[in-house]
């Protein structure tokens, strides 16, 4: 293998593909990049067995071949050659790979790249276009609601389904649900669901979350899903399970609803947030009374702390205490001008949501407490 | 106590003193900041013992008195506070210390004041004036040779001479030396020695390294140091031990002399020290020869790289080998257009200067190869 191609392309290319390298790789030949020069294109892949990625960049090939370097130390050679042409080739008798630009030389003891588990291109399976900006917000606005615990597999991905022009996405940790719908242009057929895990979800946002939105084509079977631009391929295992019926815990009517100006009742819910998410207590209560919400944590190892902010309540006075935490997390991903907290008792679920934005609610259910 | 002030200047105060708390106090109260609200002024205090620190804030008092509130989340609940105007009250039979500002209040728990270690003023002692520009370069310089290993506690600090109108710090980890002259206005009558924990003098350039030179007042006895400007006072533990007379380990004079560019150089460097500095092996080798310096490193983990860069080589070809980090770690904190290394031979020392700077000097012992 030998070829030569601009190093900020292959700089960009590796830094992507590095991401899904495992931290701890199950086998050496894990910590590696595959590299493959054909046709005029260098493909770089990266895959953990969850999640792969395949790349392609133009590239002048002398010779095709393949070869499968450190990831880690290909990312930190190329990113710092002095030059902009970079030539990289692989001898396979001496099992090296020499990278060279201007007056720098590399030389990086290879591994075989016939032991490479090279991605497979998903074949046949249901398909559908969807614009990176709506596949980013579709992910950004549930996935934060996911399980961490990995007790449950099914609660630390996220549902998608597709059915006639509705994309949705829906994330529960089972205390809290965030449920987002967009809408694509072609007509799909019948109903279907699928459970990408978190992680992959938040590696399709970074790789397809550039500036200038383009469209992403979305294939899926029972077990596997990618997602492909021109430059781009992205591959995950699904999560295998029963998702819940998430649809039974969005009440279907609420006796209040509070608006808020966002700005104002974020800054006061995360300093009230400081005392409550210190040492684990977590509990912040809010009194909504007389057109403005009191809100207080009374964490009885640090302090208290008490916030009002003016609120437009509409429908009787309530108080609820909540998790400050799964609070804090809904209004860091909401970024309108107010919000809305619908609720119907201090013990029942209550609902957050942006005025502006229809098709997000998040399902946030109440702390018990004596007071 | 009760008093009120501005925001902004709390916030500041508090972010540096909180920088003294240990990440882990031996007892609950040293987790805390010790208020004193006296005479339009508050002072804050925190200390782990090694390391104290002291400043003083203009304050509009209510009521003088002393309080003792977390680090921690005094300095995240002042941060973030919604108005400008802060006020504080601490009350003695409830134990507690309320924080006001806007709509917003905080009631933290509070620990006893009359436990607090406050901080007592050196009385007497050398006393000299140096810039805190001269100061915080005199530290940049060197103390990153110290010893980060504890074994010998002489080498975690830096010596700090003060003879006439010379100050000189020095610092070394056994393989390698940094040796920095500044000179003070006032002539100081003898010559006196002080080793400076290196986490104290990263604190001072902190502390003291604001964008406009200040003078700072230095006070030494045998077991402390203090630095003060008119706002803050910061007092250091000093290291007991005998500093090695690292005069012995300059050479009077060498063989040869090459003058590099700094930044080609460094970048060359710096690559090779990317597989150089991979698993631990960290040889880098440099041969003198023709008016260039070959620079490369073969680590039997990853692979080898080389670099060429021109150099003006006054003296016989030579080669030897380095440490990487040790070679790197000068070049960042170099920063004059060339720098010159001196050689006697491939086992002796070598001295590291920038041809700007006289009063600055590096010297790294070889490592010893088999080929």
């Amino acid at each position: 293998m030998k070829f030569s191609c601009m190093k900020s392309e292959l700089a960009q290319a590796i830094q992507i593909a590095g991401r899904s390298i495992a931290s701890k790789p199950q086998t050496p030949i894990m910590s590696g990049i595959f590299m493959y020069a054909h046709d005029d294109i260098l493909e770089i892949q990266a895959t953990d067995y969850e999640i792969g990625v395949m790349l392609h960049i133009p590239a002048e090939i002398e010779a095709p071949g393949q070869a499968v370097v450190s990831g880690r130390y290909l990312q930190e050679v190329v990113r710092t050659l002095p030059e902009e042409e970079v030539s990289i080739a692989y001898e396979k008798s001496t099992n090296i790979c020499t990278i060279a630009s201007g007056r720098s030389n590399f030389n990086l003891l290879s591994m075989k790249s016939e032991d490479y588990p090279q991605i497979r291109r998903i074949k046949e399976g249901k398909t559908f276009k969807v614009s990176s900006a709506v596949l980013g917000e579709l992910i950004r606005r549930t996935i934060f609601a996911c399980a961490t615990n990995e007790t449950r597999p099914v609660f630390t991905g996220a549902l998608l389904e597709v059915e006639g022009n509705n994309l949705s996405m829906a994330a529960t940790d089972v205390h809290r649900l965030a449920l987002n719908k967009e809408s694509i242009e072609e007509e799909q057929k019948g109903k279907e669901s699928y459970i990408v895990p978190k992680r992959v979800l938040e590696e399709v946002r970074h790789v397809f979350g550039g500036e200038v939105p383009e469209d992403v084509t979305v294939k899926c079977t029972r077990s596997e899903m990618s997602f492909e631009t021109e430059k781009v391929y992205l591959t995950s295992r699904l999560i295998d399970g029963q998702f819940p019926d998430y649809r039974r815990v969005i009440p279907s009517e609420f006796g209040t609803r509070v608006t808020l100006k966002h700005s104002e009742f974020f800054a006061a819910v995360s300093r009230v947030g400081l005392i409550a998410r210190a040492s684990d207590y977590n509990i912040i209560k809010l009194i909504f009374n007389m057109g403005q919400v009191h809100i207080s944590s009374d964490n009885p190892i640090v302090g208290k702390a008490e916030e009002t902010v003016p609120a437009v309540i509409d429908g009787e006075d309530i108080k609820i205490a909540l998790n400050a935490s799964y609070l804090i997390d809904v209004l860091k991903i909401l970024n309108g001008e107010n919000i809305v907290i619908s609720l119907n008792g201090t013990l029942k679920p209550a609902a957050v949501r942006d005025p502006e934005k229809e098709d997000f609610i998040y399902i946030i259910t109440p702390v018990q407490t004596r007071t």
